[in-house]
């Protein structure tokens, strides 16, 4: 297991009159943590849209919310692998402040084409780079 | 059962550079018909914070996504609620565009005190509004 | 001159932590008002897109702020058509609630090939409809 | 002159359907650029909320837009104090992608009373720290 962390400051504009961070933002943050994630391997989105008409929509997203984030956060993002499919791959997420989990998320993106939006196969690099990722229990 | 219905378009500002819906912008979209179901009720989120000290955060969220939408797609929201408790209120939301599901959501939100962040009862009458809204199998 | 008038409730998530509008929550309600001034006229952003190749960036905006907007707000917007160039087109926008302005703008945007980049022209028949709107002094 | 500099990438999440950034996204990105130039004198907004009860809108924003940005951009931001008032702060921003000025914009914010939302005089020490950051033109 190789898991992929990152860390982003939770700021103003994420949080909502209440005072914490509104869920939509965390939901963004995500979205840039997973990208980000593509890039470590080498296939930016841009990149895979452009050469192998291949986006990455989410099928599936579950979300439990633990403890509120606040202004200021510097939030600890963990990606791991857990399944490598024909089409599919499943993330695991944490999201936490100083060691206190925020959040953790389960989620799972297809890969699709740019053009019909059906799933199709993970381009043999990107599977092979994703799979060197895959945890030990699930390989 | 009285299911909360309204209607929001899909707008250019909402969509990703694949041309579909970004989950994100769904996200917000969500808790905007969360919070008019509220307001419907006559317990709009800024007088229950302000004269009850309640706040309604998200502690679970599922979510499946089916189909794509798309830029000028109009999008009907209904909102049932299938769970009363002490402090907590559980939801499905269907997202639907010409009677075709985009996606579907299993939400939990919880009453909690805008001082403490601590879980807290929802006040009596927006209590008995809720239960009003509560499926038959579920009363 | 004839304005476009819409209004737009200003939700909790438009809201920051100071329990204020958030302004570019107000920017991206300003991109949709006018989304919805070129669908009146028949030229969805969409179908100028995919029919015409013609995409609408903003190049210029001026905004000035006079009220704070709260939550619950119910935002009435106006949008008049100052100027039409070959490729460009000014807006001159109000947000108002209750009658009282909350902030004004200035807005150009400019017809843009989806595929370069660059500057073209309006389409004819978008051009006409967009004269009609012309406020009489500047016709 | 001491110029404030922050880069940011262009995320997927902040572009749009026509592949370009989507300028609310700027907007979103400009606030936290000052807000990390207030934290870098020691003011952080959530510090100067609770502890002086005062709060930083914009009151006018003037910004011109010379070049798309696009996805995986990495953009330089530049914030130069222009002026110093008794509750004004005027800056100018640059954002540039490899000293290419993509957008420049003129910001007013006004210090606001957080109860009152009325205007009110910058806290001495921050006044102070500010006015070092000041162009020597404009001292």
């Amino acid at each position: 297991m190789k898991t992929f962390c990152t860390t982003r400051p939770l700021r103003f504009g994420d949080c909502d009159p209440t005072g914490i961070a509104y869920f939509p933002s965390y939901m963004n943050l995500l979205v840039g943590v997973t990208e980000d994630f593509f890039t470590s391997l080498g296939f930016g989105w841009r990149e895979l849209a452009k050469n192998h008409s291949v986006v990455t929509p989410t099928v599936r997203l579950d979300v439990t919310f633990s403890r509120p984030g606040f202004q200021d956060d510097r939030i600890d993002f963990a990606l791991s692998v857990v399944g490598v499919g024909r089409s599919s791959l499943d993330f695991v997420h944490t999201a936490s402040v100083e060691g206190q989990l925020l959040w953790r998320a389960e989620q799972r993106i297809v890969a699709t084409s740019a053009q019909s939006h059906r799933a199709c196969p993970w381009p043999d690099d990107l599977r092979a780079a994703l799979t060197t990722h895959l945890e030990p229990d699930n390989a």
